[in-house]
């Protein structure tokens, strides 16, 4: 895994209340890989905050994280399966916790994480006042 | 409008890459939606600080914003009407920057807002370590 120094400011946000199509486990899709997360990040991350939240409003395309880091673009991710993607998720965010502004090149990101995108938000430090020609 | 003591600390992003279906102007959608926000906002809200950004992700639901402020939740919203929507816009957000976390009661909110949610993401600043029952 690349260089993990930005992993202790960063977070990464769990929805627990997503529920996948079609399954009937008593405990959520969201729940269950925020327990996964856990599990794995005490080895592959320790220094990663792990949170789980009530609802990250992309209730259509469980399950669903978010992953921010002050002077970072957040990212929201949706689309991840509960049982098997907490490695990957996890290998996702050690490259973003490896660049200075949070943004991994495409072709290096999880392909989960390509396909999953949801939304991307500048870190709210970096006021561009003027950016009409972008 | 409500109290509009949090606008000069909220930012709201404007994507100017979002090109609505079918649209065919020489100026993409979320560069119209830009100018009209900006127009708007030197009346309704000349504190708030308005920033066009090349790409938010949401690329299947132009046009699209995402709104942002210390200490509140951030907020994306997307399926954004670029000629008509820039005075409902700023009139939810400034109920978000009237509350203390950015949380609007969902019968307060512009319908828009309501039906083009995208994401929220919590403030980084809250940490809450183990909220694994919520």
């Amino acid at each position: 895994m690349p260089d993990q120094s930005g992993l202790s400011e960063a977070v990464l946000y769990v929805c627990t209340t997503c529920r996948a199509s079609g399954d009937a486990s008593t405990r959520t899709a969201g729940a269950r890989l925020l327990t996964a997360l856990r599990d794995q990040a005490a080895d592959m991350a320790p220094e990663l905050r792990v949170e789980g939240i009530p609802c990250l409003s992309v209730c259509k395309r469980p399950c669903t994280v978010a992953v921010a880091s002050p002077g970072r673009w957040t990212y929201v991710y949706g689309d991840l399966d509960a049982d098997a993607s907490a490695a990957t998720i996890l290998a996702g965010i050690g490259l973003y916790a490896g660049t200075e502004d949070g943004i991994v090149p495409w072709r290096e990101r999880p392909e989960a994480f390509r396909k999953g995108v949801v939304a991307r938000i500048p870190p709210l430090a970096s006021a561009q006042p003027d950016t009409d020609a972008s």
